[in-house]
């Protein structure tokens, strides 16, 4: 991975492992988990822990304490979510001090838990002020960066608990998980359409919308080129275009690709794009998507000049409850690839602020068009 | 442990940590189950391994691979079925050929995930069928026992898919769990009372009734002293009776005392009971009842005679829907207890053997009541 020219990892031990017992963390497994970041360290990498881990390709880590006869909402439950604050406060404190340490993330797309946790937004955005402050607290100021993430549902899916607010304004920074296979995009638009090319940079500027700081920086903290949605011959492609436009956008923080290794056949019930996502076969041997991204990243090293503000803004009007027109498919969406299609550059400004000057101008917009 | 008298152990590894992908039984896993067998031998004590766990005081482990978005049925998915019997076939040849290896089980109390994962009783035979010639094969023909277990619902509980004729002929012999809450036998008659002191003697007298091989072992294989069911000053005396009690059946073959060690209290929502249950307390002292139990192993070591038949049975007449008569609170567990009270050893004939004389003869059952 360092040899691609890669710059960090993000890693995420299994929930239960790390905390088997809702009183208890176990040392060891967070001794190992120190012992991965050193061992990143050696190579230069740097590293970003996920938390409360919870759920990765399509499987859900939960601990047996909030399970089945001992049934727990991980995120209402008031002891639950005290035990998690434990947890990110003990990563925390084992982290602190380790120069290679991106930060401690919460958890992984924490909102694939809502399907069986019920949960509203209020709520959300309690449990996440809860853990945020337990993991900053561990860490220590200046110890690195605090963040959440979500799937694109907190973007895209209509009354979903997780908001963009959330997202844009809670942590140090936005991630954002931009997949090609999220509201069909993919398949809507076809694998080498403007609107998969443009994705992430798309994401990034949706989520500048919703910060209320000036320059928040947002990370493109997952992509990645999933067959079938993108073809294993047009993946090459889709990582060039992906890194250069969202490198295009003036407040990227970076790209974290989604992932190293293909997941192994040997390995059952993962869905069929788990298998194939890697930059990397399961035997470790560079795929052709490898090599365009590390001579992208080569690229974009040689020439790092920041990107320049966007001056023109489309305006966003949509509700928690209509938020599915600025995803896939929907008008606001189509709109601005359209725009973007013809050589604009538009950044997105939410209704609301549409027509305050200071919001305007801290965020060096100049013009703003409303979608017909 | 060993100091106590006490020659053997059960072992329960968690399934999730030993098969944590469908088509993966983690070798490292299986390694370390072995070592455990191999340190209790360098104190002469003999183990008998869980295969799939499972179920463990209260708490449900499955690997995720069986639940949330993965949800498959432990009991009827065929391809759950067939990983489990990997998992047995692989234990059974890493400890096929270690004399201290008393055998291999299922699992403890697999009828625990019945009300997670329903299943009719015909789905319950074909799988204990399959796992134990799974674990028969890994084993090998002459290396130790196969067998399975279930918690007392097997026994009394109407239209529970695990039977007693699943329970009293599948596996190499019949392991009863009768538990003291169970049916609420020690609140019902007080701790002290001779239900609650006959109760594994009872247990294996049932058991002997569904046998269909005339002699089959019987193996009390859970039993224990939980407060506040027996209080803490009850349970010496809850211990001696119990272990003499079971001894005079002729056809028990040992019994397993629940459970080393009492749970430590820093350790969060086990069951009140589980907190105390250990014949040590959670610092590794030995408890009063500690003292008891090695005491009676001794006095029943001196004295090696068998128990001799019993030549009186009396007439147990329920359907797999009312086998609850036979359980504490039911009319023939309540005509069973009278008749011991009163001085007589019943045992327990199946109302379809009754008049069965080759039944009765090969049992050494000489009369016959039937409870009024």
């Amino acid at each position: 991975m360092a040899g691609l020219g890669l710059d960090h990892v993000r890693v995420f031990h299994l929930w239960p492992l790390l905390q088997p017992n809702r009183t208890l963390v176990r040392a060891t497994a967070v001794d190992q988990v120190v012992q991965l970041v050193d061992l990143a360290a050696e190579f230069d990498l740097d590293v970003l822990v996920d938390g409360v881990q919870g759920h990765l390709s399509s499987f859900d880590f939960y601990p047996e304490w909030t399970r089945s006869w001992h049934h727990r909402n991980v995120f209402t439950d008031p002891d639950a979510i005290e035990a998690q604050a434990t947890l990110l406060r003990t990563l925390g404190r084992a982290l602190a001090g380790r120069p290679n340490v991106l930060g401690l993330q919460l958890g992984n797309e924490l909102n694939n838990l809502v399907e069986h946790n019920p949960v509203t937004t209020d709520q959300v955005d309690h449990y996440l002020d809860t853990l945020l402050a337990a993991a900053r607290d561990g860490l220590g100021e200046g110890g690195g960066l605090v963040t959440h993430s979500a799937y694109d549902a907190a973007w895209y899916g209509d009354d979903h608990p997780f908001t963009p607010e959330a997202s844009a304004r809670k942590g140090d920074l936005t991630t954002v998980h931009p997949w090609v296979f999220s509201g069909d995009c993919a398949r809507r638009y076809g694998p080498r359409s403007p609107q998969v090319l443009h994705l992430a940079e798309y994401g990034v500027e949706l989520a500048n919308a919703y910060a209320t700081a000036p320059g928040r920086p947002v990370w493109v903290q997952e992509t990645g080129a999933p067959e079938p949605h993108i073809p294993a011959a047009d993946a090459p492609e889709f990582a060039r275009a992906t890194l250069r436009n969202a490198a295009g956008c003036a407040d990227v923080w970076g790209v974290t690709w989604w992932c190293s290794h293909d997941v192994d056949r040997a390995l059952a019930d993962y869905p069929e794009l788990e298998y194939t996502l890697g930059l990397f076969d399961s035997a470790g041997r560079p795929k052709p998507i490898a090599e365009a991204l590390a001579g992208t990243v080569a690229d974009l090293r040689a020439d790092p000049r920041p990107a320049p503000a966007r001056e023109t803004a489309l305006v966003l009007d949509c509700t928690p409850s209509t938020r599915s027109v600025s995803g896939p498919g929907g008008s606001f969406f189509e709109t601005w690839m359209r725009l973007r299609t013809e050589g604009a550059r538009p950044a997105v400004v939410l209704a609301r602020h549409a027509e305050d000057e200071d919001h305007l101008t801290a965020r060096g917009i100049k013009e703003v068009l409303r979608p017909e």
